[in-house]
């Protein structure tokens, strides 16, 4: 299997607690790295986790809060201080592309690396496409406009079969055609099903990272089928009234979107400096939807197996 | 003793490493705080080292260097987000005073305290005072705009002694006069010598903080006799060339500072991401001056002792 895995660096709401880092995420596709979301201290925690500043070349951020975002001058500059070259581009809103232009410039005009912006709106778009993702923002229901991001794989290449090759006389040339489904035509016109030659690719997966919201039919709609949700929980069932007025989710509401949405499995973050201890919170998404774990600081997620399902 | 104490939140350098944090300090003078140097992580190192965020009122900046400023956004929203009222003061060079305006404006323009910016200069100059204090910045020389801070307290109240007032009769209303250290003068116009009924006060300490500097004589001056200085020591003996071109100190520099200044004590701190192990400039630097010691992310140092003498 390729690599779909998600690091979890910073899983905390607003206020800053010795417990959570402010939200950061750093999603790892093929060894290529994506960060979401990017908080204060999101450089410290790469080091921690051990992931290459090499490897980064996208930052998208869901809104401009500061618990999203106050991360970006200090992990660009360092960039710029460790020599990073190529392009690393930023995908905002407007007013943050120009906090982050007039801050860089600022502090750190003279980079040897090219900072890019990718002005985002609020609605649901195609914001990042590769040869191995599609990555989709789609409008979350918050106090100022906020973003939520759907990372779809795409198809993938089918596996050869060595042996079936070389019973059939395929030269390597044909490879290409073949891992993406053709048929293989020989010489003398025979035509070899690419099923005799290949098994089926990996399933493609997908992520769906929702940072702050209320619950939403829009984003229901937006991460259907998703494999993996990571849904805001700031608050427990105790809180539901001020969840609402801050557009936040509770637990109990984050489990109900993944449930609603058909998601595979499900994440819940975000967490209010109130809990010392989470794990009501977690029970009362599970009584909702059952494949759901906590996030937590310097947590790898492979995004490419389920959860243990219950018997 | 009155509280005169140094709480060292990040000595490393500009590049991130996971064994230290940038550049912060916070003085904790009669438990009002004052913080030096804002890098980013500053907000989360005071809820480690729980140093209460309802104390800190002035917040003093050295340059406009990242490492050294980008925990002020979290910082200060955190304090909106935790309801902090009064006047918080950033005292700031013109250009981080824009930035911040800017910045705050931007992403915490609702804040319930009062956020005050005092535009200092590159000039020696006091640029804060209060009944305790008086806090001077004076040039460093690095590759920007850069001062350090000095900080003295005032002269201190005598010590009354309770008995000595029994014996001569003084009133109450006199004590706070004695303290300042005039004589009483009885109703029959008999004086009583302030001597006779106060003890002296205690001594009066102070702390410089030279964060970013090449060796300089006009640094000299403006630590001259200073009890505590914490000195920028980013390199060891085999960096000079490094250290001199990059408008940085070796521990060696620095110790000599401290000796040729006639520092009590030294704290060397600010080590280049390059060293894993910081002994060795320990002891380049206890070379030059003995009374070093190393900074280390949530140390706390009583100014007002001095360090162990070697015999």
């Amino acid at each position: 299997m390729t690599r779909f895995e998600l690091n979890i660096l910073g899983c905390g709401s607003a206020t800053c607690t010795t417990r959570h880092m402010p939200s950061c995420q750093v999603l790892n596709v093929r060894d290529r790295l994506m960060m979401i979301d990017c908080g204060e201290g999101a450089q410290l925690s790469m080091r921690h986790m051990r992931l290459k500043f090499s490897r980064l070349n996208h930052i998208f951020v869901s809104h401009l809060h500061g618990d999203h975002c106050f991360g970006l001058p200090g992990l660009l500059s360092t960039l710029a201080l460790t020599g990073r070259t190529g392009t690393v581009t930023v995908h905002i809103f407007k007013d943050g592309a120009e906090w982050l232009r007039r801050t860089m410039d600022r502090f750190c005009g003279d980079r040897p690396f090219r900072l890019e912006y990718n002005v985002i709106g609020t609605q649901r778009a195609v914001v990042y496409e590769d040869s191995g993702v599609v990555v989709t923002a789609f409008p979350l229901q918050h106090r100022v406009p906020c973003v939520g991001f759907r990372i779809d794989e795409k198809p993938k290449l089918r596996h050869i079969v060595p042996e079936a090759l070389a019973e059939h006389g395929v030269p390597r040339h044909a490879i290409n055609g073949l891992r993406q489904g053709l048929d293989w035509t020989a010489p003398d016109g025979h035509v070899v099903a690419c099923e005799l030659l290949t098994t089926p690719p990996d399933p493609s997966r997908s992520y769906a990272y929702c940072s702050d919201t209320r619950p939403s039919e829009r984003v229901l709609q937006a991460i259907e089928g998703v494999d993996w949700l990571y849904h805001e929980a700031t608050y427990g069932d105790e809180c539901e009234r001020q969840a609402h007025n801050r557009y936040h989710s509770t637990a109990r509401e984050a489990a109900r979107a993944a449930r609603e949405a058909g998601a595979g499995n499900l994440i819940i973050g975000h967490y209010s400096s109130r809990y010392d201890d989470v794990t009501p919170l977690l029970e009362q998404a599970r009584q909702e939807f059952a494949s759901t774990m906590l996030a937590d600081e310097r947590l790898t997620v492979d995004l490419n197996t389920d959860l243990p399902r219950a018997n």
